[in-house]
């Protein structure tokens, strides 16, 4: 079986984000990921069984044992197969901001929410994710495994999201979810702009907030009822994104 | 301090559905999830450390030491304080399902999914859930926490959907979300009636889909994009809800 204790424990080492950011490598896990991912990445390496080789016709592998992937993965159950994969470069297109609906993430930490926001961009022809330095990293396994193949198909750019905002044309809204907002059932949305949803528990910051130029809230119902504090951030980002949709289609 | 390992281990046993079914106990950790959700059931104990009953005001506690608390825990993370309460039994009002907005879950497995439901209703005013016998626990300690409060102000129920079914008015809509559904952005929906959602895999099944006389969808954009294959179902729920509540508000 061709595969050392040091390229194990390399691939065992991609679970810390600053081994991804020096290797510019991440790890996806298990058959579906693998394969709902592995058209869309340069493919640096692929482990797996010999019998999930046999079953599937996926270019290059190198066959290990289970006992060796094990070594290798970060989840709690058995894996046939680990990909280790390219970080793509992607760069921003101020201009093309204008014209498209886009999401800004506002230290969002949580691996499964940064996930979910993911297929929720995905479903409704979301290309562009652009998160504050701050949110929780996109090759973190928890959220490449979150995203169900979603991660291949939206972009998601790291940047400080002031400079962001401070770069757009002056016409493009910067649309933000507020207590003190306006109900979204009635306002008037664009079909462009920049949608940012802030962190779990703080909301979206006071840096941030000066960019907000349209104001929204989703009102809970009925309008007075005592019910939780606050949507989870990716519960409202369904809700946000559906309401633009929903005058689209 | 006055807690016997028999007690502790007592606890510790009701991270099992079948220990909580006979002694009609559940338990919730940690300080936000205890305040959120004390006022709502009727408390067996409640353990915590001398300093959190010196700074919380909840009545009669149990104090223990931190090591012992540990030892109760079902949390990965140290915590302050643990409630034992009893579970509440909710009665089904079928005369009362006719003339509001329910939900109705079809063999919900992930009690992440489960907890972030129970937060939808409770912020769009849904009181009563009726999960099928298959629906993971809602009090499981993993949905008690992810429900944060909103637990105590929507009635779970579990039933046979079949017989739940049966029993309705005709004149009571049910409503699902289909693949071949119709785009509910432009269909009629109720102010009343039950919204069914279904398995994370396998959608609703066949039995449940038999009652359903709404089929809806969720409709992707751009109409016809290569996108994820669905989305969760939590955030399905959340679409689903709004939709009808925007409507009313």
């Amino acid at each position: 079986m061709a595969v050392s204790n040091n390229t194990i424990k390399w691939v065992r080492s991609l679970a810390l984000k600053k081994n991804r950011d020096k290797e510019r490598c991440f790890v996806a896990e298990g058959t579906k990921c693998v394969l709902d991912t592995i058209g869309s990445f340069a493919v640096e390496s692929l482990f797996c069984t010999d019998e999930w080789a046999r079953l599937h016709d996926v270019g290059k592998a190198i066959i290990v044992t289970a006992s060796q992937l094990e070594r290798m993965s970060m989840l709690k159950t058995p894996t046939d197969v680990i990909a280790v994969y390219c970080m793509p470069t992607y760069s921003i297109d101020y201009s093309a901001i204008g014209e498209t609906l886009s999401l800004a993430l506002d230290n969002i930490q949580d691996p499964g929410n940064l996930g979910t926001i993911i297929r929720i961009a995905d479903w409704f022809g979301i290309h562009d994710i652009f998160c504050s330095d701050g949110t929780v990293d996109v090759y973190n396994p928890k959220v490449v495994q979150a995203t169900m193949g979603a991660i291949s198909r939206v972009r998601v750019h790291y940047c400080d999201l002031s400079e962001l905002f401070g770069n757009l044309n002056k016409d493009v809204p910067v649309y933000g979810t507020f207590l003190d907002g306006r109900n979204i059932y009635e306002e008037e949305l664009g079909v462009k702009g920049i949608i940012v949803m802030g962190n779990e528990g703080k909301g979206i910051s006071a840096q941030t907030e000066k960019y907000v130029t349209k104001r929204l809230l989703i009102p809970s119902y009925p309008t007075g009822a005592t019910t939780s504090e606050s949507l989870n951030v990716a519960m409202a980002t369904a809700i946000v994104v559906s309401e633009f949709r929903r005058r689209m289609i």
